[in-house]
């Protein structure tokens, strides 16, 4: 059914574009903030177009950033000669959220999938083959979703630094915490046992 | 955790405030926009405060409209003898769905509720009046929630329109459509036995 105004219905269709919003909730939305005061909705508005047009991305690791370089790559006391490569900018909030990495970040924008048409190129695998090339990088650790693409994507850029003097590590797969043996899939059980860890490295 | 970005962190507050909107699906609706072209961006922000800014209440029924009277209002084809009245406009939406109202709407914006200071000089309850002593209301059909502030305010517009030559209807409460008896709560039990209907009008 149409809406009474063709205002409300613009705005309907605009939310309903978001992800995981149906035409329901958008419509619950819309009409919260039609109850606002009208600074309220401008400034709400003001903030997610200055957001999308102001916002940066650190040209070194391709964070989110509000300056020329993000705060993780300019923080010192992070150890910069450690690259831990992500798909996403919510994967480094998810990674950080977790207080266990203490070094930098690649955003590589997305994961080498020949059947989508994405190949290096797309992504900004040259920025950090340039990165390690240029600077003392120690260890790459991957952080990639474990799949075929995720895997695809370790092998090529692997192949890429192989000449250079890096380790290259990547995050264990196994059993999640609070998870149960018995549900999980044989892949994944297989590959926590082939990869099992000595006791002691297990309590550290 | 902070954002790395003030920019971010702004619009994820922003959408946080939204009902039923937490900050993770904030993030995530962000992180969505942030991957759209600006265009796309600026378009979202300008349509939502446009709608707020430029929005008008019909000066009839309250309704949200695109002019002086909303659509309802002004279609000679409703029965504008009939006037059901409903608390909020998301009320009409749903109305106007079952395609079983043909009459006009009044938007209360709100109800009677004394505890939290709500009065009907708060609400359109005077404008309903003035429509009723102006013009040929024949029905008023009260679509209100069915609670003590729903019934407070029936009651309290029914007394000042008692002079007046109107018939005043409230619609049925009753047993869900596939509702099971089993699980009704006995006063909708109750009064589904009290306004029981014969077969012939069931079936019409």
């Amino acid at each position: 059914m149409p809406l009474p105004s063709i205002l409300l219905e613009n705005a309907v269709a605009e939310f309903s574009r978001l992800p995981g919003i149906g035409r329901k909730t958008a419509l619950r939305l819309v009409l919260h903030l039609l109850k606002q005061e009208e600074p309220v909705v401008a400034n709400f508005a003001e903030t997610v177009a200055r957001m999308r047009k102001e916002i940066k991305f650190c040209s070194r690791c391709f964070n989110v950033s509000d300056g020329e370089h993000c705060a993780i790559c300019t923080n010192t006391t992070r150890n910069q000669q450690m690259i831990c490569v992500v798909e996403t900018i919510r994967d480094v909030i998810s990674i950080e959220n977790t207080q266990q990495m203490n070094g930098t970040y690649h955003v590589l924008g997305g994961i080498i999938s020949p059947l989508d048409g994405i190949g290096p190129e797309q992504l900004t695998i040259p920025g950090l083959i340039k990165r390690i090339e240029e600077g003392a990088v120690e260890e790459l650790v991957f952080a990639l979703n474990p799949n075929i693409q995720g895997d695809t994507t370790i092998y090529y850029i692997q192949k890429k630094i192989a000449h250079l003097n890096c380790k290259v590590t990547t995050i264990a797969r196994g059993i999640s915490f609070g998870g149960e043996l018995e549900f999980a899939d044989e892949m994944t059980l297989a590959r926590s046992i082939a990869h099992r860890l000595p006791i002691q490295q297990y309590v550290k």
